[in-house]
């Protein structure tokens, strides 16, 4: 592999590739609060090649239904989004609140309505107040700097905005890839997250786009839980305006490798923000699994170690329970020997070979004390490997979730 | 079907069939406390038939493994029992001490170690002190109606021991079912639960004990959910002695469906006991699937829906969010069309073949605040239904699983 020049920009967003602007305003879909956004746009100046991958829940939103169906000719100009209503279990009634909003976004941009993509994220099972965003979207401002306002209309129970953008050259000629995402609880992707838009402003072939696009999400976002709860409005959506210029990137052309690494970039950074932000959490879990015997078995055990309750709430608490992670491995449906694995809590080993050997409980626990915890687990059976990202379970979760509607 | 008398008795036990006895002392395993016992033996005066299911977990506790052997010939005499330390991921230490408790067991009750069962429950990862289990045995006194004591010793973080016997008549000769189980946390069984031991004084043929154990763990124990976490330790064990004479019962026979219907009265009892003591819980969650297009379908949506974290903390807080259960039957991998869907909480339906409708969310609200929730979704596809068992999820579940070990 050629040595590549990736640079990651902490503070850029959706327009930080050249050609998109982005704006949002409050238009009273979410309960009111200081500092709030509910209803924004991003836009491209000039139509772009688009790929997406959306929920895999049965149950999808409204949202969901329409925009798959304008993505499935690789060309979107825009998505409109708003945060306070999903649309989601809202019949032919969402279905039509959903592409009127497409058509808004559609006259506000002056573009075809069929290049708007839609996403809605808030409560399942209630209408669209359609009255407030025929009044909102054409206040929308529009401004080559708007990504980060956009990435605040989206939010929910997010506590922060989600936001990150890539620099790559190839041939002298720089590009850019951007992204926002928001999500913060029901979050367990299946094929995608909650939200995320990216952008680029390199000229990608749709084919290499959609097939870039499937393989750096099921890196990233695919592995990152929160609750294990799979949303219904999951969408994963990529612009690719070609605004910089050159020859259209493709699978084995210059630039293709280029281009995957910052999508990818882009992408984990934001699957990472994500988990950092799980409803109440405290800190972000990072699990790794060595060893496996294939892909998926790794896959498997590191999501498990994600998603486990138990061990969640012993990372909560600093607690060097190891044998939790014994458990979830053991239940995850990888294939397993007790007596090949070892278990490490940071960089210390707790369990090795299937022995429990003794160990610094209190630099175990220091290890837990981070922001960023690592849970590493050695299967000893193969080469796999696979990472996963999650967070603790703390009272906050529940706190959060006990009282959402009412 | 013949018209059955079962009559269930709340407060029997294991010892509340004829010719069991068991009993339990404090050997000092478990954190001391009041009220603390640790460690238990259930015994029978004549050999029983045996039949047993394990963890799926490939992780598997040595008591486990040994247990497996011992009532592989489907024949056993007793059970001992520890709380306070699983003996899991122990290696060969972990085989040798729970053989030793097997023979230590046998010698007090005057049979062959083979025809003893041991279960341990507690953290994983440490080594039974076995200095304080050699003492403890000898000083074990088995009584005729000491169920109740064998009950608390193997409570973990279980806030109330678990217990339940059943009687039934065949042939004017009277029969009883006796069982104990305990669990709180990492309740998610596949195959079998924490523990749960069931004795009958019935003749039972072994082969037909075995099936239909199998049977109605899949009905009850099979279908409790605390917190998705399967336990290394999971055992179901059932003993018959035939102490009160007449035919052998087996398939077909008089007594057949007597026996599986005591059976599983006793067990749905300790099912439901379980995840009612769900860690942190303060309610049941009954949640009924009907209109399933299969079986299995109508389980995996059961299941799921005790299983949502959102879904467990919004019944927590009294909150009608139905949205949840949509989102949670669309994940679990059942075939669902959420136009032909209904659901309802306690009776009130809010959600109607797809549409959601105008309801009395106080009436909905009070539905929830009941110690024992029913949650009913038709999938409006098939005949198929099932029935799962969960609690709801609190900050207290996280505040016990956020410092187990330390």
């Amino acid at each position: 592999m050629v040595a590549m020049e990736i640079s990651f920009i902490p503070d850029g967003s959706v327009t930080t590739p050249q050609g998109f602007r982005a704006g949002a305003v409050y238009a009273g879909i979410k309960t009111p609060g200081p500092d709030k956004l509910d209803l924004g746009i991003l836009a491209s100046d000039l139509p772009c090649a688009a790929a997406a991958v959306f929920t895999k829940n049965q149950v999808k939103g409204a949202p969901v239904i329409v925009s798959q169906r304008h993505v499935a000719d690789h060309r979107l100009q825009a998505i409109v989004a708003n945060a306070g209503c999903a649309n989601v279990c809202t019949g032919q009634r969402g279905i039509e609140d959903a592409w009127e909003m497409c058509q808004l976004a559609a006259a506000k941009v002056g573009i075809d309505p069929h290049d708007v993509a839609v996403c809605s994220t808030g409560v399942i099972g209630r209408y669209l107040p359609m009255e407030k965003i025929r009044q909102g979207i054409p206040q929308i401002q529009l401004t080559s700097d708007g990504g980060l306002h956009l990435a605040r209309a989206i939010m929910t129970t997010d506590t922060y905005p989600k936001y990150g953008a890539a620099e790559f050259s190839v041939n002298g000629r720089r590009f850019y890839v951007g992204g926002i995402a928001k999500g913060a609880g029901m979050i367990h992707p299946d094929m995608a997250t909650m939200f995320a838009f990216l952008t680029t402003d390199a000229p990608i072939e749709p084919g290499f786009l959609d097939r870039t696009l499937r393989a750096v999400v099921d890196e990233t976002f695919n592995m990152v839980s929160v609750d294990g709860d799979t949303s219904t409005s999951d969408s994963v959506i990529v612009l690719a305006n070609g605004a910089a210029g050159g020859e259209v990137i493709q699978a084995g052309r210059p630039g293709a490798e280029e281009f995957s690494q910052a999508l990818r970039a882009v992408s984990e950074h934001l699957a990472k923000l994500l988990a950092r932000d799980g409803e109440g959490a405290t800190k972000l879990i990072e699990a790794r699994v060595e060893g496996a015997a294939s892909r998926e078995d790794a896959r498997r055990a590191a999501r498990t170690l994600t998603l486990s309750p138990l061990l969640k709430a012993a990372v909560y608490g600093n607690d060097p329970n190891w044998g939790r992670v014994m458990m979830a491995v053991g239940r995850s449906g990888a294939q397993i020997d007790p007596d090949r694995a070892s278990v490490y809590i940071g960089d210390i080993c707790t369990f090795e070979r299937g022995r429990a050997i003794p160990f610094d409980e209190q630099a175990a626990s220091a290890a837990l004390r981070q922001d960023h915890v690592r849970i590493r687990v050695d299967l000893g059976l193969g080469e796999a490997t696979a990472t996963a990202w999650g967070c603790d379970l703390t009272e906050e979760y529940v706190r959060i979730n006990s009282a959402y509607t009412t």
